[in-house]
């Protein structure tokens, strides 16, 4: 890697974090300066519109850590209520090893926060989710699910794992996510 | 009303609400102090710990609203399954009615985001979401069901539209709260 393209690297990093943790208001252009260790210039050089510019390349950056772990848990097994509950034992770990606190790129709630300051921000997370939701549908409709089905099924797994995250966050414990792992597994397989 | 009385309601209703849509970090005490009509002095008379205070204010304040209408869904049948779609019925008029924009009370995201920046903000949001599913799960229990599934339904009913509702915000589109709907009335019958 050519030491531009490293920081670059470093500067959506340490943004990604900072923004899924504190919030896109909360996080300043200083901020993510300072602790990605880059010359002040190389930020405006990689990001010529500033914070809206970066912050649509984090929340990529998000979804392609998420849409990897998603695709490698359905490529695990061929049962799909199996791999679902492999995706949520691997997210139950990073927040474990987080104690709680850090870095989660499933945990999308700046997409509230976002979609009332920016439209692009907005439709930006409106794709994710509509692509976590297809990656869950079409692997349930691969496995022999009705595709009406397998869509509402979709839609039922994204909604209740990103409700549980929050609550677990908050509660800093993993039982919601272990309810909606279990729950999920009976609504696929019933 | 006393004046005193109105002024301090002001403040907290102003700040409930740029709170709940903008974030924690995202919302200055000037907003504020602007938006409410108030005079500078007064938040700081009635919140001398200032935003933090004003914080908690305003998260008992949203709970109020929404323990609420919980309640009064609960109240007005007998068959909880019907009165968990008459909450959530409720709760899509709510969000169709600000444009998917505006302050919508059970949009608790600000739990993520204060709980790493506030071990009292933190607290009080988790204490708001206990209270949830104590409200539903009780519910369950007095129709008859065994009591460790019903704490269970009641975590994944708080979890499900808390993610529903993220969606939804996202999307501008009330189909995950639908979704949500269907499959929580199906889960309670059978």
């Amino acid at each position: 890697m050519t030491e531009k393209a490293n920081s670059r690297e470093m500067i959506v990093e340490t943004a990604s974090r900072l923004f899924f943790c504190q919030g896109y208001a909360g996080t300043g252009l200083n901020q993510i300066i300072k602790e990605s260790h880059s010359p002040k210039g190389s930020l405006y050089y990689y990001f010529p519109d500033g914070k809206e510019g970066l912050a649509l390349e984090c929340i990529h950056h998000n979804n392609q850590i998420v849409t990897g772990k998603i695709r490698e848990s359905l490529k695990s097994t061929d049962n799909c209520a199996e791999a679902i509950q492999l995706f949520i034992s691997n997210l139950i770990k990073d927040t474990e090893e987080s104690e709680y606190k850090g870095f989660t790129p499933f945990s999308f709630w700046l997409a509230v926060e976002t979609s009332s300051i920016s439209e692009a921000l907005r439709e930006a997370c409106q794709s994710v989710f509509a692509e976590w939701v297809s990656l869950f549908s079409e692997a349930l409709i691969r496995e022999g699910m009705e595709s009406a089905r397998a869509k509402d099924i979709g839609m039922l797994i994204v909604s209740m794992l990103e409700g549980a995250l929050i609550i677990a966050l908050t509660k800093r414990d993993k039982e919601p996510l272990m309810k909606a792992s279990n729950y999920l597994y009976l609504l696929i397989r019933h």
